[in-house]
């Protein structure tokens, strides 16, 4: 069958949707700012346990990872709306006040509005769809298709500690002081907004996604809007520390696990030097081998097959 | 417990929301322009059947329930976001291209663009949040907050057809010629874009809001918004005449029922003349008497306890 992404490749060449594919869309507002929106659909025991959170948590990450859509743009989020489907039990048991005190704990410290949205029934499983506006000078959002051969390949942070934190949790192993830490990342992820303004108003950064289908996969959307390929250098990935630590498959977790919310980019190498003071790593460098990925481990060259994320396959 | 709507008025007031709780939120977009934008959240089996549609009506239906709020704004829709939740079955089967077809031929009668969203796995249950965007000129946002003390209260259409074919699709009798109708006033409805917009443009109508928990239910919602209270006039009220035909309880039907997507509206007394030329009905008047509904039926005036649709009671 068809993953989504094949799916939303299909309906765009079908209907002309130039719009779509991005992490936010972007409209035109006014004569100096665009307009950017994006919509996160959560869907409880495919993207989220109810088990594994505090409502407040699971209220803070519905924000978050639309937040990190809009520092993957460079913009300035704004204001927001929520809809939330929600099962009779958990309505009974005050969920709703509960989820919307840790939504807007993370919404305020970004100055965003709530300003509407839906609320109904569910008949089982909790659902909601975070949607986030944000503001960026025209023209000056980052898009995924910019980036050109010999461009470097940046990421922020450290890698790999959501989906180890998730895997710690699905393996039901009591929580430790030293794992607590990347449990939060997969619990309650912070967004990059700060850094990806930043990133944007250097005027250097060519392409740019957060990651939350895994580096893998997020550098291969890059590479399809852009129409180029990229080689990666493992020994240069962030990983986690914790997750180098404690997993034995930590390259991997780096590699292809989701959710760590980190910034994806890409800048010429000539203005590399630009990024000196910022919580970034070179990785990697784009080719122009078109939808190509490699990665050199240990001298070697191999092809690289996504293997993040994603709802069908 | 509460109701979705005390929830909502209740974090409205916690959290300072001004901006919550019309049918669509309004933004200042540029010098002459304000942005709307609304949300609606559909789970299958609350909200609609798969057994009863067909994919192309769940996506045109998707699609109206949003351009509806937006006509109860008195604005032009112009562009959307789809998520949508989709069991691994409906995806195998090919649902995503049939219902983004029907979403599709709605969308282009109106110019609407799709320009994001968000394609998830779900569980068991088909989840769709349609957010559809649009544009009205500064200031000119038609709110439920403006209904006055004597104004004339005003229909479009005729009302009880869509619950009435609800209630024929819930019985499982076979279709007739005759109530083929009613059931695709159900699954098939028609936003008042048109109209919310004629009306707006006359510059008399002092609040509107779309007919989608029933008339009684939504005349509340205006009543409240405004600090009002609302007489209507029973044998005024426009039944649709097949529910007539067909019903025992068309009156309830009218009162009560869902999803007629009719536009519910107020204007001056002194300016009904205004709207000789247009499909609206007359059904009664604002009075003074804060938050309380009442009927005139028969000679008799009597209290009316709305009994539409909510999610939660």
């Amino acid at each position: 069958m068809v993953s989504e992404f094949q799916f939303i490749n299909h309906i765009k060449k079908r209907f002309s949707l130039d719009r779509v594919g991005d992490d936010c869309a972007v409209l035109p507002q006014n004569r100096t700012t665009d307009l950017l929106i994006t919509a996160d659909l959560l869907i409880e025991d495919i993207d989220f346990r109810v088990d594994w959170s505090t409502t407040e948590q699971i209220g803070h990450k519905t924000l978050a990872v639309s937040l990190s859509d809009i520092a993957a743009m460079g913009g300035i989020p704004t204001s927001a709306m929520l809809s939330i489907g929600v099962p009779q039990k958990l309505w009974d048991e005050g969920f709703p006040e509960a989820f919307y005190r840790g939504w807007h704990k993370l919404a305020s410290q970004f100055g965003v509005e709530l300003i509407g949205g839906d609320t109904s029934r569910s008949p089982d499983k909790l659902v909601i769809d975070s949607i986030v506006l944000g503001e960026i000078p025209s023209g000056k959002a980052v898009l995924r298709s910019g980036a050109r051969q010999d461009d470097a390949i940046f990421v922020s942070g450290t890698l790999g500690g959501a989906s180890a934190g998730l895997m710690l949790l699905e393996s039901g192993q009591p929580k430790l002081a030293k794992t607590e830490k990347i449990i939060d990342r997969q619990l309650c992820p912070f967004p990059q907004v700060e850094l990806g303004k930043q990133l944007r108003k250097l005027g250097i950064v060519t392409s740019m996604i957060d990651i939350s289908d895994g580096l893998a996969s997020d550098l291969l959307h890059i590479c399809e809007a852009s129409g180029v390929g990229a080689v990666l250098i493992a020994e240069s990935i962030p990983v986690d520390p914790i997750v180098l630590e404690i997993a034995d498959e930590s390259f991997q977790a780096a590699l292809n696990g989701g959710e760590d919310f980190e910034l994806l980019f890409t800048v010429p190498e000539s203005k590399v030097s630009a990024l000196a003071d910022l919580p970034v790593t070179q990785i990697g460098t784009i080719t122009s081998d078109r939808g190509n990925l490699e990665v050199i481990r240990d001298g070697t060259r191999e092809t690289l097959q996504p293997s993040g994320f994603q709802h069908f396959s």
